[in-house]
């Protein structure tokens, strides 16, 4: 069914770009070189080429340990049919880059994501209270702006420094230390169990009192783990709610087998997103 | 204990401004003329007003009914200690509002706070799939831009159009036709039972497989409405996360006491952000 080149080596591999975004780096960490690393302008961009069949992988961010989920994906995962087959938790280390030569009490902006502005309020707060901020629609982008400026600084990652010739001028300003991200890879494939697997499900409740707990119950019963529950309008009625459920296992463990059939009787849909091998920290 | 002015007529209300925002227009609904109202240039300036008691009253945004959660109200509610007093629901009715004279074909770019042209990404892209977007901090600001300007236009309501002179060139440009914003009435006070409460929780859950199963077992059993339940990052801990948590009652009301009592023996901390009137929609 699925018409994909037969080596890795001629794969397209489609993220948010431009050069030097964190999903640039969590799809080097999960490709290597060894793939056609391809930048897209926005999140949309990167489920249609996958729904065209331009690119075999998709890369991209879902959520922020301090700032939470990335909407723009959630909308997407609803709209589009395109599974996780895999997670990536990168870690987040902002910084100040500046054009050679540009001194801190020199600068009238700063430009950054506005993700990465929120990462950094109380730095920013602290430190650069009178200062402008630009919002970009990445830091990559922002880091372009510096470079081509002689009194505008970006917040962003060291690649972005590298890519773009700029300065850290201050390193690691982000307002939790440990601040990280977790991307998606998402394919058109499904994934065979590793014995240590989340799974990702929408699930649209029925529209009752009690109909999330009721959802929750099999999980309960079964001692199936939730590790995340999200809440995003449905957009099929105002006010209601499709929930985002990721638990521990694989749609093929027997136990995962009962568990959908419990959820089938007091649901009134359910959409999986993908089976996938959990992310190891290298810790 | 609270040091307010007597009357209402001197009382300030700070809101996300500036002018013509749609929490402008949520803030005259509820308080009329009567109040000197305050035009705030983001939400952590309303939040810091009411802490330092420079205004009595505040109105944020908290929720949209197609775009979802409004995280920076949500964080604020985290950090700061102010109470709901009452919430309000605004329909939102987007239009594109253009400079005397310009027309559809002599627009370059379109400028609106990042939400609006979320609400309206479907329209934006049948209708103007190559003209640069502008994203402002709020719509009026996008309105001020296009009053300036001889080829941008603005996405905002109608009371904008007034306020900054501009012409409605298409009117009701949202994705969505039933789209509302949720608004929720900030101050240092507490109200009384009406009989038609909602109360807004936030739930620490235990750092344990199915605590949030629990957390739901007492609404079960004792049969409280959820009205909503949204999960932010706890910014304690990376991937822990807290719940937000409307459910209908008053905290005065006997059943609502029992469920606090229960609730306190199966979560690490619970914060009351308020009870309220429910709001009522005129339809």
């Amino acid at each position: 069914m699925n018409q994909h080149p037969d080596s890795i080596q001629d794969a397209k591999v489609a993220y948010l770009g431009p050069q030097g975004t964190y999903t640039h780096l969590a799809a080097l960490q999960q490709f290597g070189d060894e793939c056609l690393l391809v930048d897209c302008a926005s999140i949309d961009d990167i489920f249609a080429l996958l729904e065209s069949r331009d690119a075999r992988y998709g890369v991209v961010p879902v959520e922020n340990s301090t700032e939470g989920a990335i909407n723009n994906t959630q909308d997407c995962l609803i709209d589009c049919n395109v599974k996780i087959i895999a997670e990536r938790i990168v870690p987040i280390e902002h910084n100040l880059l500046v054009p050679k030569g540009l001194s801190a009490s020199n600068i009238t902006s700063i430009a950054a994501h506005k993700q990465s502005l929120a990462q950094c309020r109380k730095w920013l707060a602290a430190n650069f209270p009178a200062v402008k901020q630009i919002e970009c629609a990445s830091n990559a982008e922002a880091a372009i702006l510096a470079q081509g400026s002689d009194s505008t600084a970006a917040i962003a990652g060291e690649m972005a420094a590298r890519l773009y010739d700029l300065d850290i001028l201050r390193s690691k300003i982000q307002d939790q230390s440990n601040n990280s991200t977790r991307f998606l890879v998402l394919a058109d494939e499904e994934t065979s169990p590793t014995g240590k697997d989340k799974t990702s499900i929408l699930v649209y409740a029925e529209n009752k009192p009690g109909s999330l707990f009721r959802v929750l119950q099999p999980f309960e019963e079964l001692q199936v783990s939730l590790t995340k529950i999200e809440t995003r309008p449905s957009k099929k009625e105002a006010w209601e709610y499709v929930f985002f459920i990721d638990f521990e296992g694989h749609v093929e463990d027997e136990n995962i087998i009962v568990l959908f059939d419990r959820l089938r009787t007091c649901t009134a849909e359910i959409k999986i997103l993908g089976s996938y091998p959990s992310f190891q920290r290298n810790v």
